[in-house]
């Protein structure tokens, strides 16, 4: 997908939420990108230069103009996905996270030594996520050195902005012998090898693809193993991934072992710092906050997930007040679904279930957690920004300097759900829309640094 | 739509849900479909008729054969549906009950009695529910005669199965000037305009389409509408539909106007039998279940809508339990989306955040109501013969004697999000992925009654 010249000019209504809680819609707006696929200028209708640059890109052959009913919305940022899980989404989530794992989970990783399996699966993934609008994805893969490496090679290939994770696990009680690392150093060693080679893949000069240091969760991992991890983050100045405080029995795991909180824990590691990302983080306490917020951590959101494997719902409003960057992840496949909008829409859901409460016995006043709810703006900000913000990427929101990854939301193709009633509701209702209604299918273009990686417009 | 001869000869493999919680999977089946648009047989391959059979179909142009990666599930029913709220599906959700009731949805629905936005929102819906694999539908109209019938003309002439409301609402405390019924007699009047009107439409000897007597909720009508329509639904012997205490203000209301519950009183004024659903019924009582098991009412499970206006998940493990027969309802548009594979996912996860609770700060144990959780099969069979049951009607379930209203889920498509590794599991688990991740793009065709009335097959 690599070429060198990235320059693009797109002309139609963007909506994007450049601040927690805003939406801003601009219409008619003509965004300009750059060789190397960043936003260079945003310019208005009434700016002198406009007409100069729609002719200027018509020109040179780069011009899109959106129709109407079509808006371009920043591509969607997927901060948890465990790529070999992908041919079990949708099933086995009946069982807790311990049972799950052990059970279904561990056996199907362990099938990744096969590298046509890796290949078949791994793209078919990450076809699925860039028809899905998610222009960057966080993956765990799995303990393998080439099929990793492989994952990110065809994230590359692809044209998704990826962070791709060997996932490190050597803890020989809570890990299976057939799905384990060697020894903890050959682990250690295994993640350096494939930390160099993300980094001298052919054709990865933009970065668009990173290696991640990935300790699975505590439970997996020994003491030396999670040391060595943190020292190789911070000597290869690379992104840290790892589960946090997910279920009660996780949590309570920790601190038997330690006396302490999976925070804390991971701030001693040394894992716990400004590129770092825990995922859900569900029992995480106040004072666990205040360190992840400080650290400048950034917190993976799985709304669906959490139904089935934390069995509890994320206090998002309280992280988010906190000051804590939250972004959203699909958590394929503890999570079912593929798709970051609708887990945009299941993060507004659930917090107003977090902050409603579940049982119609007791009385509303006492039956909820008050002040939990998100809106949907909210969401859409930790699907797109927030997510950015997280990993500390330019990316998720409209504006000179940021990469141009974005998305065309068409509400009228053939197969759309989304009840189209433009004389009725404003361009903000018409977001609502699109995170309640919108399917794959509605979303026509994706561009990740400027580059096409999904059409169909042309094809209608 | 309507045609005499509906015979059709069907070859695949088909999954339903012949009793709660089982889910039977069957193999290279022959489903042999009569004139009048019912099932007359189901043949296995070792039957000696099987081959007879498949050619006498084919040469009589009426053979459909299903490809690798079809199944063939029973139509989906949908419980509840808003007809006039269609434009408004996927908004305003952020409104208590009562206020998005008088801001946004009374005005709304006042729109009706112009015919024109009638027709085109009305179409819009019902080919939408089509191609999202709803072959029957219970829906509340408005309050006007004449685009109430044109929602059941429309339903008709596309082909759906469908229950239709004009919806009745007269007292002034509680509903708006501009859309109230003119009087209490003129309001029952119209009822029974409306009654004849749908049984008297031209080509629906079948009874493709029926009447239903629709109070809105209690809330919005006095003691002498509720009274007359119980008597008008018993003697015209028609369905009966109304919201049952979905919301804590509604319960309370009741309470206080009646001193009893809406069970209680709906039961009172003849609007309680085995022709009525209850949507919601998130507040009702252990006598009020007893009671709606007893007079035979069947239940509207709505879960999306819940999280938004009733604040709470119904139980829908206890009412299982009771015996009461409880359906889904997509419930627009409290809740968003029209597709009822997405509510029947929704009653799953709703169910087992019920069992878990929803606060991290609590323990487990106590956080929860123990014993609530659904099985995907059991919420599968309250979208079909579950909802058939509420109603009544020989659909939900392939069998001799029952109308073939049926959908095919492809798995191949090309937009599919459904991860497709048919050889690591099994037909079981590939109806979860169904539930979980089929888009309306997998439902490539749509009987109902013996007709196509969807079909994408041909389009590929």
């Amino acid at each position: 997908m690599y070429k060198q010249d990235n320059r693009l000019a797109v002309r139609g209504t963007y909506i994007h939420a450049p601040k927690l809680g805003e939406i801003e819609v601009v219409e008619s707006a003509l965004i300009v990108v750059g060789a190397a696929g960043a936003v260079e200028q945003i310019l208005l209708p009434d700016d002198p230069s406009f007409e100069a640059n729609c002719r200027a890109a018509k020109d040179a052959g780069h011009y899109v103009q959106l129709r109407e009913n079509q808006y371009l919305l920043p591509g969607l940022v997927d901060l948890h996905v465990h790529a070999p899980q992908w041919p079990q989404a949708g099933r086995a989530l009946r069982v807790p996270l311990e049972q799950w794992l052990q059970q279904y989970t561990f056996p199907l990783e362990a099938r990744y030594s096969d590298i046509e399996f890796a290949q078949c699966v791994y793209q078919s993934l990450v076809n699925t996520l860039l028809a899905n609008g998610t222009t960057t994805a966080l993956y765990f893969a799995s303990i393998h050195l080439e099929s990793s490496l492989l994952l990110a090679q065809i994230c590359l290939e692809s044209g998704q902005r990826a962070l791709v994770g060997k996932v490190s696990m050597d803890n020989p009680e809570q890990c299976p012998d057939y799905y384990r690392e060697q020894s903890t150093s050959a682990g250690l060693a295994t993640t350096e090898a494939f930390i160099c080679g993300v980094k001298s893949l052919p054709n990865n000069q933009l970065s668009m693809v990173r290696p991640v240091v990935t300790p699975r969760f505590i439970p997996s991992c020994t003491d030396e193993m999670l040391l060595g991890l943190g020292q190789i983050a911070n000597q290869h100045d690379c992104h840290v991934q790892t589960h946090c405080s997910e279920s009660e029995w996780e949590h309570q795991y920790v601190l038997d072992r330690f006396g302490k909180s999976d925070t804390e824990c991971l701030a001693d590691m040394g894992l716990a710092n400004g590129k770092s990302v825990f995922a859900h983080a569900n029992f995480v306490s106040d004072e666990d906050m205040t360190i992840i917020h400080e650290a400048a951590v950034g917190i993976a959101h799985c709304p669906m997930s959490n139904i089935y494997f934390a069995n509890s719902v994320f206090p998002t409003r309280k992280a988010l007040n906190t000051g804590i960057n939250v972004g959203l992840g699909t958590d394929i496949a503890g999570g079912p679904s593929p798709s970051l909008l609708f887990n945009c829409q299941m993060a507004t859901s659930m917090s107003r279930i977090l902050e409603s409460g579940v049982d119609p016995t007791l009385r509303d006043s006492v039956r909820g957690v008050a002040d939990s709810r998100l809106t949907f703006q909210e969401a859409f900000w930790m699907a797109t920004a927030g997510g950015g913000a997280a990993l500390g990427e330019n990316i998720g929101v409209f504006k000179p300097g940021y990469c141009f990854d974005a998305i065309v939301v068409d509400f009228n193709v053939e197969h759309s759900n989304i009840a189209n009633w433009p004389e009725l509701e404003n361009a903000d209702e018409q977001l609502e829309k699109i995170i309640y209604n919108a399917n794959r299918q509605n979303i026509v273009r994706v561009w990740v640094n400027g580059q096409t990686v999904v059409d169909r417009a042309s094809s209608r």
